[in-house]
């Protein structure tokens, strides 16, 4: 059975889960507190960093090669669209929020708030937390603009920009630093993506010390 | 003709045009101060970030999809290997040079010593600029372990993930920060990238206020 290493509100192990759920792929979890990284990890990968997925006899590290990875073997049900237009707005959307996202929000409110208590490296830097805050705004409206031209972020069907999409946006909803009330369009296309079946293992995940909010695993939230 | 707004040094920038000059794309270069961003710059790209491509009636941004999607609209010569465990290992390598080589040394040398001059952003910061010099050892060393064992970083054949690793190095060699005795591995691949005719326009560049070392366009360095 393959086995992915990760950590519970990390959005990149979250669009590998999601993934392999969608494609109904068996594999087992196993935390990695990655920054006290022990040898055995190092070998792993030596970049230090979750996820990392043993799939197939290998060992295979960063997300976005994982996730290209695991449509080229196990491509059905597919999360990239056929043609090669559609498949570069995917991919743009999942750099989009893989890096961009990743750099103004992710990192300056889940960070802050989580990783930093976890880590033991210090109290969240308040500044950073008011950017976050600040620059997540401009996101979920560039999201509803998206939304209210498509049936999902990149186009007619499900694909892994939502994923991507979903993973970040649900780590940031575990500590109550969504308001699903800026954008209709975006409370709606969340409300679908969290009611399938592959969402069910992060709605169930439990941070120690991090309580999630009641509306966190409420499919009617 | 294709149209690339960039920024000579952008690593991510230098890759697309690698890319672009080895399948012989004809390109007209624009430099972009992406960093004082006009309103037509942000019309095409809201992400407010270089690379963007123009082409084929399309404008692109985003470097890691802009690279997938020209290797599957111009498939000749191909930069990505047949094989599916062979293209997951290209793009682990182009994530780990633009996502771990950029972080550690990348944004710790070239950004503090010029991006910073040019933004008008104050000075290096000395601590960033020592932990770069020092992490820049250890990718070296890695890509030096790779090549021991492989002909091209990512196998036989030289990929996608030689450009996005010779887009860092050259840009930090145009300002003299590459230690090539480190690994003569290293520098036989470097060599022998250097010396292909996709690479003269990345050799020809210059900017203003720092001009480039001697041995910066020596192919015999």
């Amino acid at each position: 059975m393959a086995r992915l290493f990760h950590v519970p509100l990390s959005p990149f192990c979250r669009k590998v889960r999601l993934s392999l759920a969608e494609k109904r792929i068996e594999c087992e979890l196993a935390e990695e507190r990655y920054w006290e990284p022990s040898p055995d990890f190092l070998r792993r990968n030596p970049a230090a960093k979750v996820p990392v997925l043993k799939i197939d006899g290998k060992t295979m590290s960063e997300s976005a090669a994982i996730c290209e990875y695991l449509e080229e073997a196990y491509p059905d049900p597919s999360l990239m669209p056929r043609g090669r237009d559609e498949r570069y707005e995917v991919r743009r959307l999942v750099s989009w929020f893989d890096d961009k996202f990743h750099q103004e929000v992710t990192s300056k409110l889940l960070y802050e708030r989580v990783n930093k208590k976890i880590m033991a490296r210090g109290f969240p830097d308040s500044r950073n937390v008011k950017d976050g805050a600040k620059a997540i705004k401009f996101h979920l409206d560039y999201m509803s603009w998206l939304l209210d031209h498509r049936r999902w972020l990149a186009g007619d069907t499900i694909t892994l920009a939502d994923f991507a999409a979903a993973a970040h946006l649900s780590s940031l909803d575990y500590i109550s630093d969504v308001d699903w009330n800026r954008s209709q369009s975006v409370k709606d296309w969340y409300a679908t993506i969290k009611s399938r079946p592959a969402f069910r293992s992060i709605l169930a995940d439990q941070v120690p010390g991090f309580p999630p909010p009641a509306h966190y695993a409420d499919l009617d939230f």
